[in-house]
């Protein structure tokens, strides 16, 4: 198809297409005449793909270039593929100087082993949740994480993997887990919000 | 107490106590000298309820008035007390003019009405997972609520319900339910993150 088409089956504008194109996260067309390139089937899941990391993901274009660079290296098995994009979804957490961060990161690396999760020892969630658990020392909030990792993992395991097509272009599979990790976070807390004002209506009124 | 005890404990500064003062968010103290007003535990209480609603509910002045307000008028009952601070603390929704809103608003007004969930007509969290409806019809993610309204009702009602206490003075009651919804929410996404990882790596690896 010609970019025109590309254009108005994606609902992305000509001119961002071209900078696609330009920044390298859009792979060229096939040259078919001077100054004519032909689109297909794998530049519309790209345009869709780029769409939910920036829509939805909110990531910034140097995020999403280290997303696509990953999708495009063949060699990178699937799980580290995946993890590039899941990585770059969370919030930047810098670890803060002194004993509380120290203690907090600590209590979620016991956390994580007591549970048996294969959670990258680098992981950024790991600093996010120790971020968390600072917070909540400092602001006196009992601190019982295990009832909130078995609700994550039953979800997890249980419902959220068998949504993600593991088979497919590689291009799919990340914006499935873009989508679903961001889309289903969001609905989720505002679930979750609902049925903490059902309860307390339960027991209040 | 004096003012500079206060602040002492509060780790709040003086000039910021005194415009909470004037702004009506802190009750003044008792006159016991023309220069010298004295405080005491529930000006502390309200002192760390404003700190939370600020600095971890990230409410703007003026909502924090409204709640601050609910929580001064004792003929408000406990559970619409917290209902403001509650409906505070979701992203300001605006309903989309167009049929697919209305759709998604009607699927989400069944689900509630299916569940049995006392969720008030006019609750913000109803716009709130109306739009991500919206969003997620757009891009094509396919819809099941069901296993997250379910997870997220056995997690209130089992684990978090338990947490705040509704006896007490009512500053205490909010700020725990502020801290809870924000911070565990937060704890929550992280874990949720994690978990896929995890499951991830043994599918995957």
């Amino acid at each position: 198809m010609r970019i025109s088409e590309l254009s108005a089956l994606s609902g992305v504008a000509i001119p961002t297409i071209k900078y696609y194109l330009r920044e390298g996260l859009l792979p060229q067309g096939a040259q078919i005449a001077v100054t004519r390139a032909e689109y297909d089937e794998s530049h519309l899941r790209r345009l869709r793909l780029i769409r939910a990391l920036l829509e939805v993901g909110k990531l910034p274009v140097a995020s999403i270039k280290q997303v696509i660079a990953a999708v495009d290296d063949e060699t990178l098995p699937m799980h580290e593929m995946l993890g590039t994009a899941h990585y770059a979804l969370g919030p930047k957490v810098e670890p803060e100087p002194g004993e509380d961060w120290q203690a907090a990161r600590a209590m979620v690396d016991l956390l994580i082993e007591e549970l048996g999760w294969n959670v990258h020892p680098q992981a950024p969630t790991r600093d996010e949740l120790a971020q968390t658990l600072v917070r909540m020392r400092q602001l006196g909030v009992p601190i019982d994480l295990g009832p909130y990792a078995e609700t994550a993992r039953k979800l997890v395991s249980e419902v959220e993997m068998d949504t993600i097509s593991f088979q497919g272009p590689r291009d799919a599979a990340v914006e499935a887990l873009v989508l679903g990790t961001v889309l289903y976070g969001k609905a989720f807390d505002a679930l979750r919000r609902m049925a903490q004002e059902s309860e307390s209506a339960r027991r209040l009124k």
